[in-house]
């Protein structure tokens, strides 16, 4: 392995090798699929948030001209009610999976699928759409998670049941689980507390909102085998929801993953794919099916919306005593665990003896919510702004106090397990020295504000294989879907590793046949576990090169060695030639293989910096500098870590100051277009200024840390806090929008 | 390795995975293809047989509305005039190689390609064709062997001369190359034969007559990268020919081979890929481009037609005592050596010490010939009525005379290296024993004819990767384009290393990126070298999950045994488990490669027996009974088998009675469509029985032989003399069509 102060291609800043295909259209999403005899699928929708089904009648629609098949629940397969084991591990409830796929006799929010249609082009499907009859009872929707509740509720489920605390109890309820932590004595720790800060929060529900709807092709073959073409961070993830789902053998279900136009988590869950592969399997032509802007807000998983109430106690000298919080999340129309993530993230970065925390998974009439980028940590991290006050009441630097109680290695996380090596510390020195944090901030509604914020990341399963050209170069074969660059970043572990420049790898995402298993691009995993499998893969080539020069040398095999890129023979003869030239004299194909199931994918922190202006007449607030400072671990290709830090801190912002899913009272989206949702545009924004800290992670060769999602999770802490130093007014409530700072600071 | 007297797969006959995909029509072929923005291309094409081009005028085409781009010859990258070495070894005019894909000075047959469109659509561009202005200088067309050689013909390369014997002379010529192989006294051995027979033959030109047409489609990244969908006999072929023709690095090209609707040698040269790979380059969208069926026939290479001059010495007791053959073959418009072939196989089935080969390959005003199902070879076997002429002279029984001279292991190849275990006298013995040979033929006009015939295979280098799926099944990955049923065969001996059924591999054909280099399906190879790296891949997945159930039951590595397809572990504990109860333990994934370069692929010899009624009114010629005998080495799936060996006889049935390219004065063909260029139908052959000798291939670890190319080589001949029995006349020329039957009875 490189030493690592010696570095050639780490740490270097390539183009990524699919950028000219993307910035030329040449790229090939889903929508661009096409085949000979391919039909054209239209999904019919609920027009309610709540409505139990008294029936269906597809007869019309079926004999309408064009039509070819005509799909509802009842073309689902059988499955168990109720939690099955997963072969992978973990539960399901295949039930509530098939439901949010196609609605049985309950539809549970607006958007909710009803039925599909394969046609011979999409205008006929469409038209046949409103030939389908629909009988409904129209219930009253349950928007809000603490209405939800209440004894007094309209249940969404009739049979679900709470389970608390890992237990099933008989208590039928909108109230799918209960998750609690806790350690020391929480009544003592605010006992000794000088200063007490309880607040509740509201965050709303947000969408991830990638460029790319929705869309999925499959092919049912005759012998029982799918082909999905689909959009997907995970490709062995849609033919695992497609196994439970379809109930078909994996080996039978081949997902080719088209290039991708953003996921943020909404990716994962599959929508589209089961109706066109059973289309399929009716009509025994390929079934295409896309969505529009508006499915997507109405019929795909925004993330959760929440509830959050934190009490922090600390003392004179500016330590943490006790801390607790209750956090509520939206599920959506079926049980999901968002709120579990949250309470893992929601007081990491302090070292807290005393703790409670209680999670509460409660299903709404919106629909299931899906992960979004540190999916619940950001909701989770509106606690930042009562360390703040805490920080005001206690006259302490907001950096200083982090400093005092943040944790480091050998810290055991709140609700977790015990720190490795992390750079939490070094996030907030490095903020505390930039000279942003010292900046003066002159002019009036001005304000600055900090926050930090954590993200576990994750490690699963990671597959490359790499073969050797005849011309010395390489392809790479990867499994993780390529959202941020990390073909690249992926085949720089590589070419580190070989000692060649990463223009000389090929890497390519291949379909599920044809690569090893592979977990999903979430968690921030990709760049860490797929990175890993790469390192492995070219160990794997080095060693068969070796003997390779060994019988072009005819020395013996074991004599040759290979450093800095170059292969030598250690016999004395003081033959030596570098990669490439070894590669290209070789005849026989070699292939390496490298699959890793790392468990120590190392905990990202994320502390942000940033100044605003508040207009006291509109209640819009400005963002007039950011700077986003984060541990990465290494940072492989600098400018992509750097995009992610940016990327993140910008949807943070949206999060903060605009975005929301507004309902009106029937359930209904009163704002499913780009125009309504307000996401920020480049006119929103200031360039973000990015701080790489890097603290190697010990359980990665070369140090990686995922970094894509930690940085989402600190911007609107950051701003409330900043908006509270501008006005003097504490928000609790996001989207921090014009309208709620007029009225928070007295204005309407 | 599993016993031989103890398969459990290999032997049987699995449905093909493809089967069901291919007879509903889901199989994914080229011209499915499509994708958003795609360009349709159309060529523009000689109508002149032999012609100078002055001047070409594109720019009213270019100015028409719809279309991209137009490309001549111009738009070629330079190269080298005159051969060059390869890469991979031997040697090629890269000049030549470009001036087949686009005329650069002359067009030198009809058909061949001088322009190219890309437009909005297919008909805009063919349309525009129109409007290309190429001013000719219409030249003689040479279309016969014969009359090219002459010295007065008129020359289609004037600065083409003669390699002679591997000498460069200064002869300028319609003659490429004239190669001879001799051994022994060849005056002697004639001075020594008490019979001498010696006859001249002429073969058409034949085409393939594959049912799909060629077809490609380019995208040519803004970063130079290039994929090329197309039907393909090998997508490493196509790679390196593309390497050529356009000066590109091997890295940068990608295949993808789509499924292919039949080859037989013809689908190995490009035509459309590398037009389609330029006009993308100069539009930067993918373009697509098929063909028609004339196009098949004028615009791609046939087979060679030929003048064969045959002289066989016996003496009294049945012994060959010499043997001499002229062979000149149609290189078409560019010198090839298929010739070369025909030479190697032209008394391959005979131990003979005394010979003399002469070849010859000579350029004519048809397109360049291609392969053609062993090809060269069915042309030289007229020799086999020689033989047949012989035997009736001497009075000897004709398989008797085979027994007498035939080879065996240690007999050394007229014109080669010494046979290792081969079967051929196996298939004549067979071909004795067989009810055929004896069977009573009543009736008039009806005789029996018998012929052997030989090709010798290749091996050249393969590559498998395999992945275990987490529910114990595997998929098989490829790089050899599947015509006859391989994907299963390869599978098949992969599957009987594991001890599973086939059921449970998913073989697929995969692009040049995602496999190590495989070599072209041709050569009778596939199942042959492919099926040894899979064999390979296999035991690599076997030693991988040894190790895998040496952890799950806790014993020392090392301590664990695969036997009939179940691991057991030696320790004493008596665990044992079979293949897919480990593979859906193990967490991880589990990959096995396999390489292979093969050396010894084993002659391949058959003997065939036919019997057929002239009808002397019309000349007709009806096959009445045909019993194909071969030696297959060890049979993987002997439906596969047995279609090879009645797919070839029905070919080279075709070859004997119909088959020919027939051209005016001009040198046009006129029958270029299935109505006018007449193949076998369903109506014309009895069903053609198969029996197969295994005698097993000592080259390969199951004892495969190619079986694909033989089975044509003894039907021309077998037929031949046949006709013989049954009128008493020999016939010289193919196809023995109705008109010379009248003719050569003397009807007409």
């Amino acid at each position: 392995m490189p030493d690592k102060d010696n570095y050639k291609v780490i740490g270097t800043r390539p183009i990524r090798h699919d950028g000219e295909d993307k910035v030329t259209g040449r790229a090939l999403f889903g929508a661009d699929f096409s085949m000979t005899g391919l039909l054209h699928g239209k999904v019919l929708r609920s027009p309610h948030a709540h409505a139990r089904i008294h029936s269906i009648d597809t007869s019309q629609a079926e004999a309408h001209p064009g039509v070819k098949a005509v799909i509802t629940s009842a073309d689902m397969p059988e499955v168990e009610d109720g939690l099955v084991t997963l072969a992978e591990g973990g539960t399901a409830n295949l039930k509530f999976m098939q439901n949010n796929i196609l609605a049985h006799d309950k539809v549970l929010y607006k958007g909710h699928a009803i039925a599909a249609i394969a046609a011979n082009n999409p205008h006929v499907a469409e038209e046949a759409l409103n030939l389908i009859q629909v009988d409904y009872d129209v219930l009253t929707p349950v928007m809000d998670v603490k209405e939800a509740m209440s004894a007094e509720a309209p249940l969404l489920h009739e049979d679900l049941t709470t389970t608390s605390l890992g237990q099933k109890s008989e208590v039928v309820s909108n109230v799918a689980q209960h998750f609690q932590h806790q350690a020391g004595n929480i009544e003592k720790g605010f006992v000794e507390a000088d200063i007490i800060v309880e607040r509740e929060f509201k965050t709303a529900t947000v969408h991830q909102g990638y460029i790319e709807p929705h869309n999925a092709t499959a092919l049912h073959r005759a012998d029982g085998h799918l082909t999905i073409w689909c959009s997907t961070q995970g490709a062995f993830e849609v033919q695992g929801q497609i196994e439970k789902i379809l109930q078909l053998p994996v080996s039978k279900i081949k997902v080719v993953p088209m290039e991708i136009g953003g996921g943020f988590g909404g990716k994962i869950p599959v929508y589209l794919e089961p109706l066109a592969a059973i289309l399929s399997q009716k009509t025994g032509q390929a079934v295409k099916i896309t969505m529009d802007r508006s499915h997507v807000f109405e019929a795909t998983g925004p993330t959760a919306g929440s509830y959050i109430k934190v009490k922090i106690g600390a003392n004179n000298e500016g330590k943490i005593t006790a801390a607790q919080a209750e956090l509520i999340y939206e599920a959506g129309a079926f049980p999901g665990a968002l709120v579990g993530a949250g309470m893992e993230c929601i007081f990491a970065p302090y070292d807290i003896e005393n703790y409670l925390l209680d999670g509460y998974d409660v299903v709404v009439n919106i629909p299931k919510t899906a992960p979004y980028r540190a999916p619940g940590a950001t909701n989770a991290a509106m606690a930042e702004t009562v360390i703040d006050e805490i920080c005001e009441k206690l006259g302490q630097d907001p950096l200083e106090f982090r400093l005092k109680n943040g944790v480091r290695e050998g810290t055991r996380r709140v609700g977790g397990p015990v720190y490795p090596r992390i750079g939490f510390l070094e996030t907030v020195e490095t903020a505390k020295a930039h000279e942003h944090y010292s900046a003066p901030l002159e002019g009036t509604n001005r304000g600055r504000g900090v926050a930090s914020g954590y993200w576990f990341n994750i490690g699963l399963q990671s597959s490359v294989t790499l073969h050797v050209n005849s011309d010395g170069t390489l392809n790479l074969m990867e499994g993780s879907t390529d959202i941020g660059g990390t073909r690249t970043s992926i085949a720089m572990q590589a070419a580190e590793v070989l000692g060649i420049p990463v223009e000389d790898i090929s890497p390519a995402v291949v379909d599920t046949d044809s690569i090893g298993y592979t977990g999903v691009t979430g968690g921030s995993r990709t760049t860490f576990a797929t990175g890993y499998a790469a390192i492995e893969a070219a160990k794997d080539i080095i060693e068969q090169m070796k003997e390779s020069a060994a019988d072009l040398w005819e020395v013996e095999s074991g004599n040759v060695a290979f450093e800095d890129g170059v292969f030598s023979s250690l016999n004395g003869k003081s033959q030596q030639a570098p990669f490439k030239e070894i590669a290209s004299r070789v005849h026989d194909s070699i292939v390496g293989r490298g699959t890793v199931d790392p468990s120590a994918p190392g905990g990202a922190f994320a502390t942000h910096i940033v100044d605003v202006e508040v207009d006291t007449d509109t209640g819009k607030v400005e963002i007039l500098r950011y700077t986003a400072i984060q541990d990465v671990g290494k940072a492989i290709h600098p400018s992509y870590v750097e995009g992610q830090m940016q990327g993140g801190a910008v949807q943070g912002i949206g999060w903060a100051l605009n975005e929301e899913y507004v309902y009106n009272d029937s359930g209904e989206m009163s704002n499913s277009s780009f125009l309504d949702y307000r996401m920020p545009t480049t006119y929103d924004v200031p360039m973000i200024d990015t701080v790489i800290v890097e603290v190697p992670n010990p359980g990665h060769p070369y140090g990686v840390r995922g970094v894509g999602e930690v940085p989402i999770v600190p911007p609107p802490a950051a701003i409330a806090n900043a908006i509270y130093n501008a006005t003097g007014v504490r928000m609790n409530t996001l989207p921090m929008s014009p309208g709620r700072v007029l009225k928070a600071i007295g204005k309407i």
